[in-house]
């Protein structure tokens, strides 16, 4: 059976039809690129709005029980950037690691990187991880955090990922 | 009209005239070399007592206008320093990645920079940033952030910083 | 008198005798090498569960004094890793920087890193340090913590650590 994963696009302009979502395609390419296993996506672009992104998780991770849920936007300091709230009150833990590492790899890039929010928690057997909202931001954090991400998988009981070592290497520590 | 910048010195002994504050005014002096806008500094110095460090930062952000406040004092870990604890109370949002970069850049200078809590936040159109009460350190933080803090402010709707890019270098990036 | 030093394993299988508990011991062993004071450890090893942590915690630090307090164990993704939650819920302030510099510490090592939630917090005169299971990984990040520790526990008003230089390099900045 196929692996289910979530990109969530969370966009005023986006969901209203403003622009076109280039973000959450572009995670898809990636996710692409560095999954071998069977998968589908299951792909939302919704408004800046607390209680609905809340809605979209929670339905990505119980209903469609996506072992990854990926949100692009959100996570800036502007009042309808809410994203982080969001993620946090779904989530049951929260993984600060991840974001501390996506801010520090986006500060060799910009110095606003500090004003990233971006954060990642689990809920049930659904690892949910912010990501900025600019494609190339993308790329830059997604790359930094994916390698810790299947062995995270594999420690909640969410499917095992087989990804492709000349695209991304990823971690397993031995069992001790 | 002039914009207004908040700087509150928390300390119990400054606040008690047991020495005088020399954090406060290097602040101001620090941010006088940064920013070229007509400014008015909006300066005080009151004990380390949490409810009475909210009320200032709600009458700097509320009444004021400061679109940004400095705090200096208050974040170690003793158990009269509560800034951090005031300032998350008072903030809608908060802005993980100062308290990180502070951290990490004063560890260039001194091991114990690991018990330092600040933080940053918004509160409505103000950018609060708790600076380390030391002289020294807050020259090293506040200019390891600030390049970050103009495009903040645009973001959070506050009045826009023309700094001075001999002194200081900071970053907008560009519309997407 | 002797100092008394906390250290607690938290784990299921070891607290069940399924395997004898390794890290607390070399936690001991460490710091050992790093204390010249006369000191004693309260050992303890308990399951992953949040309730029992806390009350081992809170009379580690309440009961038996001791001013310095390191867990072992539960500070992953799954289910029943809840060592931050408790550490959290019995401490007064936390200390962000403890986890953040473990974590970045880590990283040189290992991408997983970033899935260690391992924090620290104030309760009363303790300072309560989470380290990760795993006898290397708690070397890495006892070393990277440690210098600032002995200055922490002159802050919150617990005894003088008295450090063997050709060890580990304490730091205590001069009074200002």
């Amino acid at each position: 059976m196929a692996i289910s994963l979530g990109i969530l696009t969370i966009s005023d302009r986006a969901s209203a039809g403003v622009y076109e979502d280039i973000s959450g395609p572009a995670i898809i390419d990636l996710l692409k690129t560095y999954i071998k296993n069977d998968w589908q996506s299951v792909y939302k672009i919704i408004p800046d709005d607390r209680s609905g992104i809340e809605t979209a998780l929670i339905e990505m991770s119980d209903r469609d029980s996506c072992c990854l849920i990926v949100t692009t936007g959100g996570t800036g300091p502007a009042k309808r950037d809410v994203t982080p709230e969001a993620t946090e009150a779904v989530c049951e833990k929260m993984l600060p690691g991840f974001g501390e590492l996506m801010r520090s790899v986006s500060l060799q890039y910009v110095p606003t990187a500090i004003l990233s929010r971006q954060t990642a928690g689990i809920r049930g057997q659904s690892l949910i991880v912010n990501l900025p909202g600019k494609p190339k931001s993308i790329k830059e954090c997604l790359e930094a955090v994916f390698p810790a991400i299947p062995y995270c998988l594999d420690l909640i009981g969410a499917p095992y990922l087989d990804c492709d070592a000349e695209v991304i290497q990823v971690f397993r520590p031995k069992k001790s």
